[in-house]
């Protein structure tokens, strides 16, 4: 499998979902919806909704169903990069090659914005549940999921800690699995969850990809750690050398420890498949991009 | 009917259930809910629940059952206002009588703990609806609506468009009611509307408890902008003269045209009952209590 061609066709695909699951530009008020295009529509891998539609096909349904939860997630995901990079935060200049969305617009507007932006996600995740005629017990669980996977025991509490242990200079491995189990860990499993929970799939699979996708959340976070120290700045299309004093996995176990560690959670989530079904080649792929990848 | 005697005994039972919903003193990661518990736990008049109960009543159901959703509304309410307070927002030093939450917490903690709550609060909203057996359809209207009536559409679009006019000394009665039905009438109208959502009433009625709670909305946000003005500090508990130069009822009608629109709002507000039920006193003595209020 061309899984690197897949993921390009996949990628554009998913921009025009994107776009066109967003309010319309010009739609009032227009500065706030403008920052909210400009923080969606600026690029990006677009791993999550990409995992969203290949979990859905792995439990058997067509992903064309739920091309709208997979739009939330990856809304929610750039509503989280706008609050890191806010000057209280990480203080970021740069996302994605460009100014990030408090620089071009101002701390308010970023900040509402990104509000904005989460709300947007859930209206589409209640809007999906309906259109596939959910129960109302699939909608809640849902709709749950992801307010967990975003408070304050999911991204919410990691980026607390996160900018907490920085501050005090702490490092034990404890503290770096849970920030980053919540800062990417948890929306990767809520990205590859949401479908098969709206469409009624099996628990046991639905536990299955959940699993996959949490071991896929660490591996993607362990090359990010990677690549701020290795990758070049022109590839990656954003700062570098940040994590500096960071509570990250190499900070924690050097370049070479934190790759053999991602090595073998590729591993574990292609084993986790097992429970999942037959039409995993594309989970089973994507991890392998993860670790591969350069930017 | 006395109100003002209900009203107290309505304010403490709500005190004692959104202490409960909320996460526990000291639970991991303990500064995120010492500063959620923070803001919503100093005070406040819990009208937004309280509304929410009453009309539960009045559309025929048990208050009981839908408990966990007029504490996620306050829950949202408490959201606002933090990150109204915030510098890059109103700027604001106190509320409730007490320092505000990013004087308390700092800015970045202020910011996540807003955004937790308001998770909380769309997980509460959930799991009520699988709690009472709500059809999917139900759960779907009940995120659906509290979504728009946050979001860019609702206090988020208000929030924008009251800063964007502000700077720009903007004073034109359209853009005040846009401002003042999204800021403070969303969340009334959600309040109201919620419980019958959840529990499956009639639209019809339905469509009345939100056509009153939208004038009691402004109601109230009209007293709140004469209060700004001819209101005691000490009693408001809040920092007020902090209009001036903003976009209010009162900078466009002067305080009796004001007042005036409010007393006219009051009998429209009390007139839209007819369509809701028989037990509609106490949404009735609601809105002459909005008007009527000192704090």
């Amino acid at each position: 499998m061309d899984i690197a061609g897949l993921l390009v066709t996949e990628r554009e695909a998913m921009e025009t979902a994107l776009d066109e699951w967003l309010p319309a530009e010009g739609e009032y008020p227009a500065l706030i919806h403008e920052a909210i295009r400009y923080s969606v529509l600026g690029g990006g891998k677009r791993l999550r909704p990409i995992l969203a539609l290949a979990a859905a096909r792995s439990l058997g349904f067509d992903p064309d169903l739920i091309v709208r939860s997979a739009c939330a997630i990856e809304y929610v995901h750039c509503c989280s990069l706008v609050l890191d990079d806010l000057p209280s935060m990480d203080d970021a200049l740069m996302r994605r090659g460009r100014p990030t969305v408090h620089r071009a617009f101002g701390v308010a507007t970023a900040v509402l914005a990104a509000n904005a932006l989460l709300m947007h996600a859930f209206g589409l995740i209640a809007d999906n549940g309906e259109s596939v005629g959910a129960s109302g017990s699939s909608v809640a669980a849902a709709v749950r999921d992801l307010a967990m996977a975003v408070g304050s025991y999911g991204m919410v509490g990691g980026q607390h800690v996160d900018l907490e242990s920085s501050r005090e200079g702490r490092v034990d491995s404890g503290t770096v699995e849970y920030i980053q189990s919540r800062k990417t860990g948890a929306l990767f499993v809520v990205a590859a969850t949401t479908g098969g929970t709206l469409l009624g799939a099996e628990q046991s699979r639905i536990d299955g990809v959940a699993l996959y996708a949490r071991k896929l959340g660490l591996v993607y976070q362990i090359v990010d750690d990677i690549l701020d120290v290795e990758g070049d700045e022109e590839v990656v299309g954003k700062d570098l050398r940040k994590d500096q004093g960071k509570l990250t996995f190499v900070a924690l176990h050097g370049v070479d420890g934190a790759r053999r560690m991602a090595e073998k959670l590729v591993y574990e989530a292609r084993s986790s498949l097992a429970s999942v079904g037959d039409d995993v080649e594309v989970l089973g792929e994507l991890v392998d991009y993860c670790l591969e990848r350069v930017s």
